[in-house]
């Protein structure tokens, strides 16, 4: 659609937020009638919580908005396939739309391992729509992983000095 | 397991807290070695919240105790059998068993319409028990449904009658 762009952008800069705080870049804004009306970005290690991912926090600043449990009519934009949870989440919220930057093969549950979003036997489907901004997403998951892997090299070398003293 | 029935008794009160909010029955405790570290019962229409099925509920508060997002070696009580959400959130915590009372045929998701707690290619398995305490779980959710069904009815003929006028 005419605006996907520009919410995915939303979205990465939300991403960027978790990726300044060490947290896997991801993150969503979901938006009804043409305004975001609610962001979200992975916190899961700062949190401390299972539930602290981008979709979930942005799930419930939107329910709020709303003041409602059902965000029919609305689209969630996310930077990477979401997982089984989230997935669910997106179903149980009767979200009508969601649009992915990146997928994720090993986990991702929006046509990757699974499609929780078309299961015909569930009371809701979500439409679909990938790739959006998919190289910018991909990039930015790339990058943060490199870096991770870069650190635990140097601490792990740092840790092996240590032992040699 | 010897205390499966016990947990499931305070699953159960915990989804009568739901009942006396006019919410669906569902209620949910989780133990980590030998302890209920976490209680959660079903607040979606009161919370307005897409994310306040019990476990949930549960699941934040079991974080909140073990000050982690991960939890190793817990089992979950559920009254009934997770959703799709729900399910999802069991193996993103890394939830070790879980134990159902009654199954929920049109959406269930530990068995019922799809077992998203034994997906090969998810990074996590759930086992699972069902039927513990299935008929007082059963009994529960189907004299909530037929209490709902007669106070829709009566507002309904009240409509009616006010129409009449």
């Amino acid at each position: 659609m005419e605006n996907d762009e520009k919410y995915m952008r939303e979205a990465i800069r939300q991403a960027k937020k978790a990726y300044a705080l060490d947290e896997v870049p991801i993150g969503c804004v979901i938006v009804y009638e043409g305004k975001i009306i609610g962001r979200g970005y992975n916190r899961r290690t700062v949190d401390k919580s299972t539930l602290a991912h981008a979709e979930l926090l942005a799930i419930r600043k939107a329910g709020k908005k709303l003041d409602d449990w059902r965000l029919d009519g609305c689209t969630m934009y996310v930077t990477l396939e979401p997982c089984q949870m989230c997935a669910g989440a997106i179903i149980q919220a009767r979200i009508k739309r969601v649009v992915v930057g990146c997928m994720n093969p090993k986990a991702g549950c929006a046509g990757s391992i699974l499609n929780l979003l078309d299961v015909e036997r569930f009371n809701h489907q979500a439409e679909l729509t990938t790739g959006v901004l998919e190289e910018e997403c991909s990039e930015m998951m790339k990058r943060f992983f490199r870096e991770l892997r870069e650190r635990q090299k140097k601490m792990k070398a740092a840790g092996n000095a240590d032992y040699g003293k």
